[in-house]
């Protein structure tokens, strides 16, 4: 998925490549702030970050996606209800409380967008709000109001990076990623590290672009993008109930031709989503699932899905144990449920090259097992190191190779295919999340 | 699910437990052992169990349901087979090695059932395999022919306590549970613990009774328990390749009502499984899901599954975490997915009895945070305990109590109900299946 082979020595390496990435598109700026404040749910205070992004202008093009959860939060009502709305002038955008299912939550929202517009001079419908973090909780509404002179006072039009950085919750690091397209660009940073398995759209998502797109063309290439990218993701099965992408132009730069920005767009959010698999909660390894000879492309993506969502497949993988038996047991486990008739027979399938079924038949042997184990150890991002307690935090701030496991799975029943990312399943995911908000 | 509510104190008093559930009905003999092989996949022995299940007498009335996997193991496509001979008089059964896709694997069942009927003067087509263990290794063919006379050998009439041990792969204890109906008795025994979210069957299965009951009346009863009890059940949302429940009777008692047999099925069923779902992998806590207010009983179905399939929710309960937006977000995934048209605001969620989602809101303030924690600690099966190495093992060899995460969801839409069992997820169950074959 991604277009780059990079490897990165240290964190000062991938933050040179992260600056690299992060100039804004003409006619954008961001500014982020920190507030404290005491949640209504928990006897002890808690730290959130606020961030705005900003356009000089307000624009009519602008496109949004938001997740199928039938919980949505707030911020993801309210958005859908904006879509409409003539132009759009800015984004309010917060971590730590995702504002789902919060009494009085959609008031919530209204209040903060309508704090940034009064600061901003604009409408509160042209601000569009974004929140993710700990669900069920109420936003502190006054002391976001109170902290929002300081995310305007950080406004600046250079980098994307303090953006990227404020959204963060359980990332190790920032995620972003640009592509130019001639005197203009796209930029795009992401968060997301659990409860990631998007349906039409990832957790927060934002793509800038100066480039010329009009409203309707912007919404139907951010569709295409998704389904190739995000959709395409799983690190635990989880649907998020904030999953938002929100794609703005500024509209400054001339766009050479239709095409380029299409292109450009489904590389810069193919790039997003494999570093947001590769930052996933406690992720060790990246599996690249590439499904083909499927009857339709439901039933490829079904397949793929259904691998990367083993839990006992994800474990093997953690562990290096190339127990491909479990592979097969995947992939058996939804081709039987949806009924898709397959042949065993016909079924081919490979770990990082080596066959390791087909005719009906798996080819295991002590050799076999060796290059596979190789492979998996050469995939792996990080080894477990847990703390004499038994705590294990990953001891990584960035990611230090864009390698994957790699999973050719060919089915014998048609032409259709589909490439699904995903991720293991470790320790460091189980004490990530036994007791996330503590 | 569980018709009794028991406590015990240690292992001994388990034991005393199964022992007194463990009578044979009359017409069965069990016996088993053991033996060591050198398995051609990996350059290290291994060991195996051997048991044989016998009856005096050859039986026109035995059922079977199998896997839906579309890779079922070579037992499961014999067994299919197998199902239309006029009469059945034994079983053989291994662990360790499942023969799933092994070269030659359909050929090497025939031939252990060809040396079991041999020994017990039976045709080979009066013998069922089933094999549970690792997917694509060859069974050891010439070394279960010598060990089965052994088996033979320890044939007994009495308890079914052996037979159940030696089914056993990573489960911590046997599981046997029975059901007394008038002179005669249902008495099951299952194995299972990982790879564990059965689709008609469950991994190994053995009900044998005495009672008189026709074959297609005792294969419509089968049916209808196991779509209430092992079709109910997930550990880690994996459907095996292997997936078996056989239900044999000897005829040799005679049957006071055809609903008092149904009756009884049901709970020796029900009973078993949830014993599989507590001794699963790494289990520290079972989750009781009753969803009802469905549209349909599919609809209930697939609420219950996807709540006790979300590795985020999974995990909270893991580390007595009340984190309850977890709980929402997954039953918001499915019925966002599949289209339910769910009313937030008609939802009603509680945990261990507290409201904690009513009228579109969250309720969550300290007090109720308080009384949930002590709802989860309740209910906790034992606390994680690392070595200094990061090694997680159980350390229980019995289960303490019976008690549930008890998990109501009023889904406002309809009539329909249904009642699902889970699991959390935990520091165990990675290090069981990290490397599971070493």
């Amino acid at each position: 998925m991604s277009s780059t082979d990079l490897r990165f020595a240290d964190r000062a390496a991938h933050r040179a490549f992260l600056e690299r990435e992060a100039p804004l598109p003409a006619g954008f700026r961001v500014g982020a702030c920190g507030l404290e404040f005491l949640p209504a749910e928990l006897p002890r205070p808690a730290r959130m970050n606020l961030l705005l992004i900003a356009l000089d202008r307000p624009t009519p093009s602008f496109a949004a996606r938001f997740t199928r959860n039938a919980f949505p939060g707030a911020p993801v009502v309210l958005g859908r209800r904006r879509l409409d709305a003539p132009t759009v002038g800015a984004l309010v955008v917060n971590n730590k409380v995702s504002n789902v299912c919060a009494p009085g939550g959609l008031e919530a929202a209204e209040r903060v967008c309508a704090g940034a517009a009064d600061l901003l001079g604009l409408a509160p419908e042209q601000v569009l709000p974004a929140s993710t973090g700990v669900i069920g909780w109420r936003l502190p509404v006054e002391r976001m109001i109170e902290a929002l002179p300081a995310a305007r006072a950080a406004l600046q039009g250079s980098s994307a990076l303090p953006a990227a950085e404020a959204i963060l919750t359980t990332d190790l690091y920032p995620k972003v990623r640009r592509a130019a397209v001639g005197e203009g660009s796209i930029v795009g940073f992401a968060k997301g590290a659990g409860m990631i398995e998007p349906n039409l759209a990832t957790l927060l998502v934002f793509l800038l672009t100066d480039l010329a797109v009009g409203r309707e063309a912007l919404r139907a290439a951010l569709a295409t993008a998704l389904d190739q990218s995000f959709n395409r993701i799983s690190v635990d099965s989880d649907t998020s109930t904030s999953d938002s992408v929100f794609l703005l132009s500024s509209g400054r730069k001339p766009l050479p031709a239709p095409g380029a920005f299409q292109e450009a767009l489904a590389r810069v959010c193919a790039d997003l989503a494999e570093d947001v698999v590769r930052n996933g909660e406690g992720v060790h390894h990246v599996l690249r699932v590439a499904v083909s000879g499927a009857a339709g492309e439901a039933e490829a993506l079904a397949v793929g899905k259904a691998v990367v969502n083993s839990p006992l497949l994800k474990a093997a993988v953690n562990g290096n144990d190339p127990n491909v038996g479990r592979l097969l047991c995947a992939v058996g486990k939804v081709a039987g449920a949806a009924g898709m008739g397959l042949d065993p027979a016909r079924v081919v399938m490979r770990v990082g090259g080596e066959v390791v079924l087909q005719g009906g038949d798996m080819r295991l042997d002590p050799a076999t097992e060796q290059r596979l184990v190789a492979h998996l150890r050469k995939a792996e991002l990080y080894a477990s190191a847990p703390s004499a307690s038994g705590i294990f935090k990953p001891p990584i701030d960035h990611p230090p190779h864009e390698r994957c496991v790699e999973i050719a799975i060919d089915l014998g029943m048609g032409w259709a295919a589909a490439t699904v990312l995903g991720a293991d399943l470790s320790h460091e995911y189980v004490t990530e999340n036994a007791d996330y908000r503590s």
